[in-house]
C-alpha cells in the first residue's frame, strides 16, 4: 500500500498520516519524493483495506499493491488445480466439453440430447432445472422434476450433470441431485449463495458477473474456498459493454490472466456470450485457442422449439464441428505450451 | 415485434415465417418494403420472447416494440405512486433524505448519528447490519445484532430505519426489525429473494445493478410487484463503466426515464455512485435538481475510523450543508414543475 | 512511480531493475515490504512512462503515482482560469449559456433561433457549419456559407459565436470567422487539430471523447496549453456505456474533479448527452447543481424540421424554462460556496 | 423504419404522423397492434434518419429497420474483397501477417527487426513515423525520416510497409512512401481524414476506435469507399470496457458480424488490445481461430529499450512461437470452412 501525500503536505500532516498508519499495527515508511512524499504501508498481511487512510488530512490518494486474494492466488498454489466432476477431470491438460440445453423441457427431449452431444464430444451434461429469467413472466424451468432428469441424464450416458442453483433452498436439492453446481452470473456476488458453496463437497462452476473484474471473480471464488470447499472451476462468460452485436462482450483476455493470477481451472461459455448461434462456434474455437480448459455450450435438438435462449443454442451438427474444429485447436495449443 | 426478413427471402420462406407465428397464437402481417419484407406480430398481450422468431429461415433480426413490464409501467397505473416507510411518505412531492453510517458499528455510536442526522434533516435513518462485502476477510457486520440497535434508534429518534437483506434468512430478520428492507446492487437479479420480498408487506428499497439496464431494473420490480408487494422504491446509485475517477458512474438520466416510464419512486445514493467524499454533495446537489424523490446518503461522526466505507461518508456538517443546498435546490424544481 | 517487483525475485533481479531506473536518470529507492520488494522511482519531472520499467525481468507491475499534465493542472496554476469569448466571460463565477441549432440551415432560420434564445438567457451562440456525420450520405452542413451567417449573427445580436472545425484547413476558417473554435468529442485525440489550436489567439472549447478518461481529456487540452493557447474551455458530453435510455450517459461527477485537478472552466452539453429533449432539461438542471461553469444547448424554432438532431433540441420555450431553473439553481450553489 | 405511437395515441395524432411521413415522400402503412398502433415507413432507399420522425406528437419511439451502409455491404458485394498491398494480398484465404516496431527509432533497427520478422513468418511491415501519444511529451516518431526508412526496408526487404497518417499533410507523406496507410484507432471518426483516404489510390487500414460500434466503424469504411477508394482492410484493436487487467477489451465477435455484413477483410491487432506482451501470443492464436484475415503485430528486438509501448512488443521467439501455433490453427480453420 502507498499513500500518496498531496504537494503542499506540511510536514505535520505527514507526521501525522505515518502515526495513524502505525496505529493501525503497520509499518509507515514515508519516502521523500522530487514533487511530493509518499508512504509506503509495510508488513501487512494480505491486503489492506485503502480506504482506512483515504480520509487522513492531505492525502490526495491510497494506491493498493498487494492482491487481496490468498487461497486462490497461484502464490499461495504453484501448481494448476484438477477438479473431479464425477469421474471428469477438469484442469488436467485436456479440453473438457460441457453440454446440454438451456433449460430442461423434458425426459425424453434431455435424453436425446444428452446422447446427441455425449455422441458428439461432450464429457459433461448440463441443463437448467431452475432458471434466473430476466421477467416473472418467462418460463421458470422445472424445478426438483427438472433435477430428477438429470439424475435420470447421468445413469443413463454416464456423463455427469450440472446445473444452477439461485438460493439455498435449490442449493440443497441441486447438491443432492447434481455433480456440480453452477453460481450463475448474476449470483457471482451474493455471497451468501457463496458462502453455502463453500460448505458443499461438490465442485463448484463460478460464472464471472456480467461487470466483474477479474479481482472480484476471484474474491467470490475466494469466499467459496475459504469456506472449505477448494474445488472451484471459474466459466469466463462476456461482459457488458456497449457493443449491442453480441449479447455480451466476450473477454477471453481473462483466460491468460486468471491462469497467470489463479491455480483454479478456467472454461469459457461462448453461448452466452455470444447470444447468437452464428457467433458461438467461432468464439468456442477462439476460447480453445486462447488456452481455456473447456467450454460449456448450449445445444438443443429443435433450437425454434426451445422454451428459452434458443437463439444461441447450436444445432447437433455444428456442435459436431465445434468439436472436431476445438480437438484439433487443443492439439496445436498443447503441442506449443510442451516446446 | 417486428420480424425482419433477408433482403434474398423467398416468398415461402416469408409464408414459413407467418405460419410459425401464426401457430404460437399471433396475428402475422407481412408488409412489403422498398428493399426487404418484414412481418409484424400482433394480438401479443405484453412482450413476447423475441428469440422465439430469431432462429426462423431467412430471418435477418427480430425487432421488439413493446416494453415487458406490467405493473411497474406507468401505462397500468398513471399517477405517482406514493410509499409509507413507518410513517414517512416517499414520493409524494417532498424531498425524503434518508441517512446513516454504511455500517452499525455499536449502538452508541448508531445513536449519535442518528441524532446528528435527523437534526441536519434526515427522515429516515439508514445503517448496514448485515454488509455484503467483495473479500470474505472484510468486516461483515454486526448481524441481528445491528438490527436491535437500529430498533433502538427507531424507537430513541422516531426515525423510520432501512437496512439491507442478502439472502431469505436475514430477510426474515431484517423484515422483522426494520421499516423498510433494502436489495442491494449486487442482488438486484436475486430472483429468489426478490420473491420473497414479493411476500413481505415492508416496503423494499431495490437498488439499481452496477450493470442494469433500465428496463431489466424495472423486470426486478415487476418480479416484486407480481408477488403481490406493491411497495418498492427505486434507488439510482451509479453503473459501471471505463471511468476511474470515481467508484461508479452515476447515471442521473435514469431518473426522468424511470419517472416517465414508472410511477414507482426513484431516489438516488450519490455515495456509493461516487466513492469519494468530496463528490457526494455536488451529485446530491445534481441529483435533487434533476428530479428525484429523495436521496439515501452515508455519513459518520468520524469517518476516519469507520469500519467501512469511510472515505465515501460525509461529516455531520458536510451533511448539514447538503441538506440546506438541496432544499432549495428542490424548491426551485417544485416552483418549475407546477408552472 | 512504483515499481513492484513478484514475490519471488532474487536480489540479483531488484539490483538489475534499480541499475536499469538509475540508468535513465531517476533515483532507485527499494523497499522491502512483508511480502515482497516495491521500488520507488524518484527525481523524475513530471510523468515517467510506465512501459519502460513494465518489461524488466521479476517485475509484476508498475504503478504510476504522479499525474502527466503540468500545464492545465491546479498545480501548476492554483486560480480559476476565467475565459474570454468575445466580450463574454466563462469561468467567472457567473452561469454562462451557448444556446442555438445543431446545424445552421439558414441565414433567417439562425438569425430568428439567435433572437429567441439571446432573449430567454443565452450568452453567446452555436451552431454548426462543418458537422461530422456518422453517415457520408447526411447533411454535411453549409460549410463556409454557413460560417458567414454566424458572423451575421454576432454583428446583428452582438453574441459571440462558436462552432466546429474538424481538420486544419476548416480550423482556418473558423478562427476567422469564430469567437471560439470547438474540437469535437470525435477529434479529442485527434492530436494534429490539438497542434492546430495550441497556434491559434482564439478560445477553443475542447469536448471530452466518448471514451476518454479524464486524464486523457486534460492531457488533451495540455497538447493545445503546450502550444502556446492557454484559452481552453471543457465541456462534458456524456461517454458511452451500455446504457441505451440516453444517447450517452452524461458523467457529472467529472465536473468537481475537473475543477479539482484544473484551473480551466468546464462547462456541460446535455443535448448530445440525452440524445432525447425530454432528458435535456432535468440534465441541465442537474449539470449546473454540480457546479459547472455554464451549459451549451440544442434549441431550434421548429424541430421537427431540423436537418439534425432535432429530437434532442429544445422549444424556445423549453429553453425559456430551462434558463429561469439553472439561474434559480445556480444562486443556489453560489450561495453554498460562498458560505 | 417503423414508428410506434403511444397507447394513448388519438386518431388524428396518427394521421398526422402518417401526413408527416408521406411529406417527406415516403409511404406511410399503420398496423394497428393489440396495444397501440405501429406506423411503417416504406419505399426508402437506404436509411431514413430516425430523428427525423422522434419528435411527431404521440410517437413514442422510431425504430430504424434497414442497416444505414450502402458499398460496404454484402448486400451490394456479395463475394470476399481481396485487397493488394504491394504485392501481397489480404483476404484471399491465407492468413496475412504484419508485423513490426511500434515506432520506427533508427534505420539500423528497423532493418534488423524486418528481418527477424520476415524469417519468422511476416509478409508485411509496420512501424509507426508519426506517432498519436497522449501526452505531447512522449516521443512523437520521426517524422518523414521514418517514412524514409520505411521505403529502405521494402528495397532491402521486399516486405510492403505500413504506417499510420494522422492528418491531410502527414497522409500525402505516407501516400508518397508507405503501401498501406494506417488510420487509426483515435481517427475513425476523423471525417476529414476519412474523405482523403477516399481519394487514395492505395488500401487503407482502418482500425476499429475504442468506442465504436460495428455499424459506425462499417460506416466509417463507407465515407472511403464513398470517396471512391474501395481497397479498405479493417482492424479490431479491443474496445474500451471497465475491464483493467489489459488495456482494451479484445472484441472478437466483431470478426463473423463484420464477415457476414461486409465483404471487406478484417484483421486483428492482439498488441494494442493486450497491453501486455503475456497476453499477445493466446490473444493472437484466439483471433485466428476466431476466422480472421491476418494479424498485426508488435514486435521488437529489444523491448526493454523501445521508446514506446515496449510492454507490449514480442521478442522475437516469441514471434516465432506465434507465427508457428497461428499457422497450424489457420489450417485447422481452412479446413472446417472447407467441409
Amino acid at each position: 500500500m502507498l499513500v500518496v501525500m498531496k504537494k503542499n503536505a506540511v510536514s505535520e500532516e505527514i507526521e501525522a498520516a505515518v502515526c495513524a498508519i502505525e496505529q493501525k499495527g503497520f509499518t509507515a515508511r514515508p519516502i521523500p519524493g522530487g514533487e511530493r512524499v509518499a508512504i509506503c504501508v509495510l508488513h501487512n498481511q494480505g491486503a489492506v483495506d485503502a480506504s482506512l487512510f483515504m480520509q487522513l488530512p492531505a492525502v490526495k490518494e491510497v494506491i493498493p499493491v498487494t492482491r487481496p486474494f490468498k487461497l486462490v492466488s497461484r502464490e499461495s498454489h504453484a501448481g494448476d488445480s484438477v477438479i473431479e466432476v464425477g469421474e471428469v477431470l477438469v484442469g488436467n491438460g485436456h479440453l473438457t466439453v460441457m453440454a446440454g440445453p438451456c433449460a430442461i423441457e423434458s425426459e425424453a427431449g434431455a435424453l436425446e440430447i444428452a446422447r446427441l452431444v455425449k455422441d458428439r464430444g461432450a464429457r459433461i451434461f448440463r441443463g437448467g432445472a431452475f432458471k434466473p429469467r430476466t421477467s416473472p413472466y418467462s418460463f421458470q424451468g422445472l424445478g426438483e422434476e427438472g433435477l430428477k432428469i438429470l439424475a435420470k441424464v447421468r445413469s443413463e450416458t454416464g456423463m455427469p450433470v450440472v446445473t444452477e442453483a439461485m438460493d439455498h433452498e435449490v442449493f440443497d436439492l441441486v447438491e443432492h441431485y447434481a455433480d456440480m453446481v453452477q453460481i450463475g452470473a448474476r449470483n457471482m456476488q451474493n455471497f451468501s449463495l457463496l458462502r453455502r458453496a463453500g460448505k458443499s463437497r461438490k465442485p463448484v462452476l463460478l460464472k464471472r458477473g456480467m461487470a466483474a473484474t477479474i479481482e472480484e471473480w476471484l474474491m467470490a471464488a475466494e469466499y467459496i474456498m475459504e469456506g472449505g470447499n477448494d474445488k472451484v472451476i471459474l466459466c469466463e462468460r462476456g461482459v457488458r459493454t456497449f457493443a449491442s452485436h453480441s449479447r455480451n462482450t466476450l473477454d477471453l483476455s481473462a483466460v491468460p490472466v486468471v491462469k497467470q493470477e489463479s491455480h483454479l481451472p478456467i472454461i469459457v461459455d461462448p453461448s452466452h456470450a455470444a447470444g447468437f448461434r452464428d457467433q458461438v462456434v467461432p468464439l468456442g474455437r477462439a476460447a480453445v485457442a486462447v488456452g481455456c480448459h473447456g467450454l460449456i455450450v448450449e445445444v438443443h435438438n429443435a433450437p425454434e422449439k426451445a422454451l428459452s435462449d434458443g437463439a444461441q443454442s447450436l444445432y447437433p451438427d455444428q456442435f459436431a464441428d465445434l468439436c472436431r474444429q476445438i480437438e484439433a485447436i487443443s492439439n496445436v495449443y498443447k503441442a506449443s505450451t510442451n516446446q
